[in-house]
């Protein structure tokens, strides 16, 4: 990274504050792995899916910006480090049976994508109509996190 | 499923308009699977992680509401078809490299989660200040999807 870059974009994350009784509770499948869905904390959409191990989970919480374990070059990766592109922390979410991470992030640069999009979900594979409620959804419904 | 429940709940489905050629890119792993990310369409929240095999991915995408591979029971589910919390499907996105899946939906009855929960990610593991963007967001970030 280039002394522009780190003056631009390299400011440091803040460390979370980490309830460590559910991190003992992530359950890592038979290849040490969780998916995490990186969500815009701003705009709400899911920008992408990566993997995290124990390793890489603990950096992020400790860091403050997103790490992921790539599982094509088997390395960990911190998420722009080289393209600028980083994620700034604000909470990670566990599911019901511990087998799946939402994050939520500041989004910095250009976008999630290696492609160039805000979001790695930019192609439609089908569209319809859905069904809105007929009633109003409960309150828990509100704010990006349903919660 | 009682009559009473069918008559308040159970309204079909709607096929969606599909893209072939993006469902032939979707990319299973080796156990033949996708994760599926299911997201609110209404209030943007990340209700829960579930799999996806070619058969529940085609059965989503023709009848309009979301169908998964139960790793556990090894079956398909329809969601809500016992418990009335059913997920009418507005649009099936897929990822850069093809392996993950979004899936936003009207979700209707009580929430998405087994426990009662709007979402299935109600418990926080971490929680930071994050890094709000010194900068505008590019306008691609706008709405749920960001795109």
């Amino acid at each position: 990274m280039s002394a522009t870059d780190a003056s631009s974009t390299g400011a440091p994350g803040t460390p979370l504050t980490t309830d460590e009784s559910l991190v003992d509770q992530v359950r890592f499948d038979d290849r040490g792995l969780v998916p995490a869905v990186v969500q815009d904390a701003a705009g709400g959409a899911v920008l992408t899916v990566a993997y995290m191990n124990a390793e890489s989970l603990r950096r992020t919480l400790e860091t403050g910006r997103t790490w992921f374990w790539s599982r094509s070059r088997q390395e960990f990766w911190c998420k722009g480090e080289t393209s600028g592109d980083r994620q700034y922390v604000r909470e990670v979410l566990l599911d019901c049976d511990g087998d799946a991470l939402v994050v939520l992030v500041d989004q910095h640069g250009g976008g999630a994508c290696h492609t160039g999009t805000w979001s790695c979900f930019s192609r439609t594979v089908g569209s319809g109509p859905g069904l809105p409620r007929p009633d109003p959804a409960p309150e828990s419904a509100a704010g990006p996190t349903g919660r």
